[in-house]
């Protein structure tokens, strides 16, 4: 406790970004909220581009146009 | 706002139906609560059938015996 | 299966909307994916408006300055 | 994009506690990865103390425990 | 590691169910991968009888109809 | 009715354990709540090693060292 899920699109998310993405919100409960940093879990998850939408489209479509 | 998030199991979903839920479900919530259509996310996850359970078995198993 | 979240903030959302945002969720992965709607499950959550936040700010503090 | 998740026991959070929350997850997201800020969303889920648990046993408990 | 998440409808779940379904979850867990119970975490979500819908209906719906 | 969802480092889990997690996932819903195993659905997520975090570190780091 807490859990904390970040949900990005799969864009080649480097093994340092996770890192900092991990440490940074681990800090952030710590920091805010006084919570344990030993008993925080970060999922990370990286969803494909074809799968992810917003204004109704794709973002990969979405992506191509440059919108 | 809003974010919606639709699990199917992983059975060859195309990338026109990937628009088709898309589309359907942001208009769905325009149509019904009036919301903004920019600031819609939709997220598909495609589950492998392997790790799908309904009925306390294996949807994959179910499937074979046509259940 | 499948299965429907369906996140929105908690702003008065009525009994009537929430039949629709059900039915018309069950209805989309029927036509688009031939799913049967016996077995759709639809979860709608309704967020308090301090606790969603979007552009860095909380909702409730975007939605009084009218963004 | 993104959609960041925070869960943490329902133990009087503040509005600006949840505003530090809803900042610093977007700023995470911009600086790792660049995320567009407008775009992305944060919610934070309160639990009940009741309903969260760790080690087998109500988190309610264990903190009655001091554990 | 790991996270389980139980959503159940909100209809009077009681303090002694709640320990069951967390020493289950996590004994599960236990069991079956060999987890640490330590740092098993378990949340259940009690969702309003109005936000569940099954079959295109609302759950309070098909259960006054005792469907 | 009821979902569940078990999160899981992706570390080689077997059909056979995740025939025994669905099992007993809806075993315990059905013993603890009776609810009807027929509509309880679990959904199995394997996380990749390098996208789970705790203590503020990546799991497949934590590993390494054998913490």
């Amino acid at each position: 406790m807490p859990y904390i899920n970040i949900k990005v699109t799969d864009e080649q998310v480097t093994k340092e970004q996770k890192q900092q993405l991990i440490a940074g919100a681990t800090q952030l409960v710590v920091e805010v909220l006084n919570k344990n940093p030993e008993t925080t879990h970060v999922v990370i998850d990286e969803v494909p581009v074809d799968n992810w939408g917003v204004k109704g489209k794709l973002y990969s479509d979405l992506k191509k146009l440059n919108v």
